[in-house]
C-alpha cells in the first residue's frame, strides 16, 4: 500500500502522474493526499482577501487562516483541486473518490488554541487560527472505500473536536494516513529530494534525521519530520522525490530520490 | 429513510435544520442533498465572471456551464456549501460525510451534447457545456456510509460516461438518489409547497402532475417533475415545503406542505 502526497503547486505534470497511478493502481492499493496552499493565495487574492502570512515564536512560517481563510480553502483544496484530480484520475480509468480530513472525521485534529506570533519584532498571540494536528486517523473508512476498489484521493482539511473545520500540514496528515495504513509513503515535491549541501542524498536512517534539520531548506525540513513521524508510527519506507518529471512515480520508486527508513 | 434536498439559497435557517436532522437521524437514516446556484452566481462574480443563463429552445433557463463555471460550481458547492453544512452536522453530533456525485461515480450522468439556445431571437447550438441528467446512483456506496452511521451529504455535481464533472438539477439529483433508496424525498423551498391559483394544494397524486405543471412558478416546475420521477420510480413520498422555518422538518413532516403520492 502506497499513500501518494502531491504537492499544490505540481502543476500539469499531474496529468502524467494520473496515468502512472493508473497503472500501478492494478496491483497495489494507492492513496492520495494533497496540497493546495498556493492556489489558496492565487484565489483568496481573486476574492479580495490577501494571504497572509505569520511568523511563530519557534521560527516557523505559516498562513494565517481566520475562518474567512478556512472556507477559501475549502474552496480551493475540498473543491477545485480535490475535484481536478478526481476528474484526472476517473479520465484515466480509476475509480477516485475525493474527501476531506472533515468528512466521517477522517481526520481528526487538535485545534490550536493560540498561536504565539512575531508582528514587527513583537511577541502576540492569534486566537481565531482554524489550524490543527492531526490525532486520529479513521482509517476503518478509508480501508472500507479501498476495499471496494474506490481511490481515496485527500485533501488534508481535518475537522476538531469541537467540530470546526481546520487547515493541517499537508506533510505530516499524509504521514499520519501512511503510518495509520501501515503504508509506504511517497512525497513529491519539486527538487529531487533531501540536499545536504547541494548534494542528494540517497539513504538516510530515522537516526539520522534530527541531525539532518539544520541542512534542511524550505519545506524540506517539515518533509523530513513527517517521514520521522510516519516511520516512528508504523510506515517502513518514506521517499522524496521530484514529482514535475515525465514519470514522477517510476522515478520515486526506482530513480533519484531520498529513501528514509527505519 | 428520508432524502432531504436542501435549497442553495436557504441561508442562517440552515442551523436550525441541523439540529433537527441531529434529533431525527436517531431513529431514521437520512441523506442530505444540497442546490448551490445561488452562491455560485454571488463567488463568480466575485471572480471576475459573471454567470450566463441561456434560454433554451424549450423554454427552460439554464446556467451556461463551460469549463470555468463547472471548476466554480466545484468550488462552491463541492467546497464551501458542502463543507459548511458538514461542519453544522458534526457540531450537532452528527457524523457528516460530505461527498460529490462526482466521486466514486456516486452520481452517473450522461452529459448533455449540445444545447439548442435562443439567443436575441436567434437559435444557436451551445458545445461547451458541462451539464446532464444523472442517470446511475451507486446506491451500494451511499448505503456502505449509511450502514456504518455516517449521514452522506451530497452535492449535485455527477460524473459523466467520459470523466467529465458535470452540473445537474439538484432536485431531479435528489429524486434520483431517493427513489435508488426507495426513500422518501423532502424538496425543502423558499414557499409553503405547490400553490394552484395561489392556494397550497396539501395533496397531489402522480397522476395530477402532469396537469398541475401549467399552474407551477419559477423552480416548482422542476419540483413537481422531480417528485412525478422520485415516485415513478421507487419512492413512496415526496413533500415539498418552506425550508425558511424554526423547525422545518418538523414542519414537512406534520406541517402545512405539499405531499405528493402515487
Amino acid at each position: 500500500m502506497i499513500v501518494i502526497k502531491i504537492g499544490g503547486s505540481l502543476g500539469t505534470e499531474v496529468k502524467s502522474l494520473a496515468k502512472e497511478i493508473a497503472e500501478i493502481s492494478k496491483s497495489e492499493k494507492i492513496v492520495i493526499v494533497h496540497g493546495g496552499s498556493y492556489e489558496t493565495t492565487e484565489i483568496s487574492k481573486k476574492l479580495g482577501k490577501d494571504a497572509k502570512f505569520v511568523t511563530s515564536v519557534s521560527g516557523f512560517r505559516s498562513r494565517y487562516t481566520d475562518f474567512e481563510t478556512i472556507q477559501i480553502m475549502e474552496m480551493v483544496m475540498a473543491g477545485k483541486i480535490n475535484k481536478e484530480l478526481v476528474r484526472l484520475l476517473q479520465k484515466s480509468g480509476v475509480n477516485a473518490f475525493g474527501l476531506s480530513g472533515a468528512d466521517g472525521k477522517v481526520l481528526l485534529a487538535k485545534r490550536k488554541e493560540s498561536i504565539k506570533i512575531i508582528e514587527n519584532g513583537k511577541k502576540k498571540i492569534l486566537k481565531d487560527d482554524f489550524t490543527g494536528k492531526v490525532e486520529n486517523v479513521n482509517k476503518e473508512l478509508i480501508k472500507i472505500l479501498m476495499d471496494k476498489d474506490y481511490l481515496p484521493v485527500i485533501c488534508p482539511l481535518a475537522i476538531s473536536y469541537d467540530g470546526d473545520i481546520v487547515n493541517t500540514d499537508g506533510d505530516r496528515a499524509a504521514a499520519a494516513i501512511a503510518s495509520a495504513l501501515s503504508a509506504d509513503l511517497i512525497i513529491m515535491t519539486n527538487v529531487d529530494g533531501f540536499l545536504k549541501d547541494g548534494k542528494l542524498v540517497t539513504e538516510l536512517s530515522t537516526l539520522e534525521i534530527e541531525e539532518s534539520y539544520k541542512f534542511a531548506e524550505g519545506g524540506m525540513k517539515k518533509k523530513l519530520l513527517a517521514a520521522k513521524e510516519a516511520i516512528d508510527n508504523g510506515s517502513s519506507r518514506v521517499i522524496i522525490a521530484r514529482g514535475d518529471l515525465d514519470r514522477p512515480l517510476n522515478n520515486a520508486l526506482i530513480g533519484k530520490r531520498t529513501v528514509i527508513s527505519k
